[in-house]
């Protein structure tokens, strides 16, 4: 059973630990990585050692942010994991899984966190742990926000809230983001980076996912299908395609919005996204997956013709449901 | 010569007047329609005849605002323009010219505004004019922001800044989106409407794009195209396809992104669109066309290999003006 603190207990901790190992999640994004670099530097100016480790490596575009990786020069006495919902998420190179067994505070905004750490501090309204930090960190560490910590501080409220785009970000979190860039956070450079660059090979995946689009039900469903060939001729890296998850779902009137993406075991992996009151967890569910209201997945197994069918008549019993309950409203 | 005014001012002369009339500026973005309803609620809420005028319809996508149009129901006697920083901008239609000739106040965040009006309110580093309304309105005018009217200048606040994207946006900015949420406006349900809404027509054009797509001088230079008939057959909007010629300098390492629209007569309508130092301009200049440093634009008629031809020449010489340049730094 873990300890659940409130933000000044979770700094007090953090102020009285050192040889401190910030972990991050693996397939890591901009809110794991900003968060952990953000509170390294904070930490380093209170003259602790601290260190970020992480099972995979970052992607390409997030390499503005001069990470501080855990070397082994010191033994870690505190483990510390942000934005880190469950034990699976860790992955498991880099010897993480050895640290997560000890790890003495969770920092995260996910009101599924699982509870696997000592204690844990989790703010569910909170759009970024990195929302979290911007206060946290001048407020209850006691360190001032540098500009190199705005920096990794801005990279997760803007990533994790798609540039202030989705619903996850509240007022409360544009207050982080002026409080970030009084600080010093380079916004309009960041953003450059972060939502107007694509790569060649997510373009070309881009390509073929519009080029395979299909439209059901009177185009109230939308569904794009990456096969493992195309996955890997065009080297779309996972971050990318998943970010893809959300074209069809943006068309206009699509209220069910899927991606299919073929595993390298030949099983599709099916993103679903939706609109208004239609339940992707319900759909994704009933296939033995899960996930929230609007954003859930699954995974089917055997051939194509077979995960659409599969997931398409999930889909038409779900609108089907929304268009009685709607009928009655 | 105009009389520049500050906040106070300005909204004092709003408060001693009556039956007002809010001119917007022809094509009408968000900006111009949010704060011209937002300033007509506030000063409804007043007690005041107020009503808003424009040379052009809406777009569609701004249809959850209920504007209330001029009807000819009162005689003006005062008239603020609301984000027009010159005269031709008012348009033609409506009639609005007649009263773009009386016009008591202009309130602009463009620092280009000529100073048409008789008093002007312009902030430049503001990131749009309902960036200034959302103080204005409560603290200068002494109207609390209701839920409607923090929906209108939240609109113009997120279109003018791409979301929050472009350099434009500033603390100040995010400050002005929470007190806005604080007031009840709907960020997610409008950010969804305005940014992640795309037609069939739009999705298909960039099928058709992205399927065009084609590279030059070691990637630097990216190009899509599309031609009269598959605009036709597309039926895609103009505006949607303004927003495609951004998708090509978007690719990482591009630096000049090219955008070919066949015409109704056959001629190419070319956009330039540039990163780093690579002069837009001057390479739209040399066939006849202008712009900005970064987005300029020409037509060339001839067919679409003469045109490719034509505009590829003078990106090389650009592209090798730039190498010189920076090999001399």
């Amino acid at each position: 059973m873990t300890e659940s603190l409130d933000r000044q207990t979770a700094a007090a901790r953090l102020r009285a630990a050192d040889d401190i190992l910030i972990l991050s999640h693996k397939n890591p994004d901009g809110d794991t990585i900003g968060s952990a670099l953000g509170l390294c530097l904070a930490l380093r100016a209170l003259g602790k050692n601290a260190a970020v480790l992480c099972s995979d490596p970052i992607p390409k575009m997030y390499e503005y942010l001069d990470i501080n990786w855990y070397d082994g020069s010191f033994e870690p006495s505190f483990v510390v994991a942000v934005d880190v919902a469950s034990i699976q998420l860790f992955g498991e190179n880099n010897n993480v899984q050895e640290y997560v067994k000890r790890a003495n505070l969770c920092i995260d905004h996910h009101g599924s966190n699982s509870g696997y750490a000592y204690a844990t501090l989790v703010e569910p309204q909170a759009a970024a742990v990195c929302e979290i930090l911007t206060d946290l960190i001048p407020d209850n560490l006691g360190v001032p926000l540098t500009p190199a910590i705005a920096n990794c501080l801005y990279t997760g409220v803007a990533t994790d809230t798609g540039c202030f785009r989705f619903t996850s970000a509240t007022a409360k979190t544009h207050l982080a983001a002026a409080r970030l860039m009084e600080a010093g956070a380079e916004a309009g450079r960041l953003n450059e980076i972060l939502f107007e660059c694509r790569s060649h090979s997510r373009i070309e995946a881009e390509r073929e996912a519009l080029e395979s689009l299909e439209y059901y039900f009177d185009d109230r469903c939308a569904m794009i299908c990456l096969t493992r060939d195309q996955i890997v001729q065009t080297g779309v890296a996972n971050a990318e395609l998943e970010d893809l998850t959300s074209l069809p779902r943006s068309i206009e009137g699509v209220e069910v919005g899927l991606t299919l993406r073929q595993q390298p075991d030949g099983s599709f992996k099916i993103s679903v996204r939706t609109s208004r009151d239609v339940d992707a967890c319900a759909i994704a569910r009933r296939l033995g997956g899960g996930g929230h209201n609007r954003a859930a997945g699954c995974e089917i197994s055997g051939n194509l013709d077979n995960a659409k069918r599969a997931i398409l008549q999930e889909v038409q019993k779900e609108l089907a449901r929304c268009d009685e309950e709607r009928e009655l409203e």
